[in-house]
């Protein structure tokens, strides 16, 4: 079974290694990370680099397609190839996973109209404009398509993902494996119930222009 | 202020990965992974490869040194240079995280004993060994040192000592950035309150075969 993890830049790297930490563990899978060429790929920090060593063309037969968000999903919205290869890999593929705002990218890609999907907290409202019903879940489930909520959410969906494929006692085992038993320091109620002004902070934080000086910033090591 | 993450053939990506998400986001921090040389290095899997580019010696004054786990924990244990370098780097340190079995090799740069650490449920007995005090908490501090429970514990770990270093209302602001509101799939009490079957199954496995030969299978990249 193949698990194919599409790399670009600046991805959030939890978004990725959340759910790739659980499923990466299923029995029989084989994981790969893809990108348009091979090499290293930027996250959004431009401090952490991740290696792609498949391409749209060796990774179009896959068994789950995995597309995670982002900074990057922005500029990713507007490459006919990438998109082009969500398309082509979904049809292909038995799952698809789609976390956080990269659930916008399955939205271009044409793949969650009519369906019902959850995304970031902050993306709900562009999600919608693909035609699909966005829940304020965790994660959910619709077909083939799991969709996952924000960055961290990653874990949770792809736990419930690796449920769906190996069973619930596999999962247990993945669980404590990764020794998933959160404790979050600051409360862990939901995004819906955080502050607005914390809330305010995070909508202007990501359309300021410290967050863009960071996203501009050439990383340390040499990335397409 | 800068973080130095320590990157080591075999290491977990989420003990990384859920810490930084966050750490990396603190105002003013400049964080760079460190190696004992510049490249890819690849993770427990084998599959994932990260990108180191500084070194022991760049990477000597280091504001907050960031020690991960993972199953290639057993080979760094006898690493005299690594070990070396995390005792120089976190007594020039204003801060040292470890996470999960990263701990031990905390333990044998001469770091912990005395101290009160938590780390892996599977590494509990281990890590004592090095004269800790180890609590089965999903983080701890103990003066400039604080430890994660396994794994994704390196996210609420990762806040903890975000919120110790830039406050509360920072750190409330970082968990929803990463929308940190847990719902794990399979229940969250404790792996200590996990049926011993479950725990048997993973003990068995890190000793297995099958565990050795994903380790020593090669990474589809140039990894040194």
């Amino acid at each position: 079974m193949k698990l194919s993890i599409l790399l670009f830049d600046g991805f959030t790297a939890l978004d990725i290694v959340g759910g790739y930490e659980v499923l990466a563990r299923l029995p029989g899978v084989q994981t790969s990370f893809v990108a348009d060429r091979s090499g290293v790929v930027a996250a959004d920090t431009r401090r952490l680099g991740m290696v792609a060593y498949e391409t749209y063309e060796s990774a179009a037969q896959t068994d789950i397609l995995y597309v995670p968000g982002g900074p990057g999903v922005v500029t990713a919205l507007a490459d006919p190839r990438l998109l082009d290869y969500i398309a082509r890999a979904h049809a292909a593929a038995t799952w698809t996973l789609g976390i956080c705002n990269g659930v916008a990218l399955l939205g271009a890609a044409g793949l969650i109209a009519g369906k019902t999907v959850t995304t970031n907290w902050s993306w709900r409202e562009r999600v919608a404009a693909y035609g699909a019903d966005v829940l304020p879940a965790r994660y959910h489930r619709d077909g083939n398509l799991v969709t996952g909520a924000g960055v961290s959410a990653s874990i949770d969906a792809g736990l419930f993902l690796a449920g769906l494929i190996g069973g619930e006692g596999l999962a247990r085992a993945l669980q404590l494996g990764i020794e998933y038993y959160p404790a979050p320091p600051f409360g862990g109620s939901s995004p819906d119930e955080a502050p607005e002004e914390i809330k305010a902070m995070i909508r202007a934080y990501e359309t300021s222009p410290a967050a863009e000086a960071v996203m501009q910033a050439k990383p340390p090591f040499p990335a397409p």
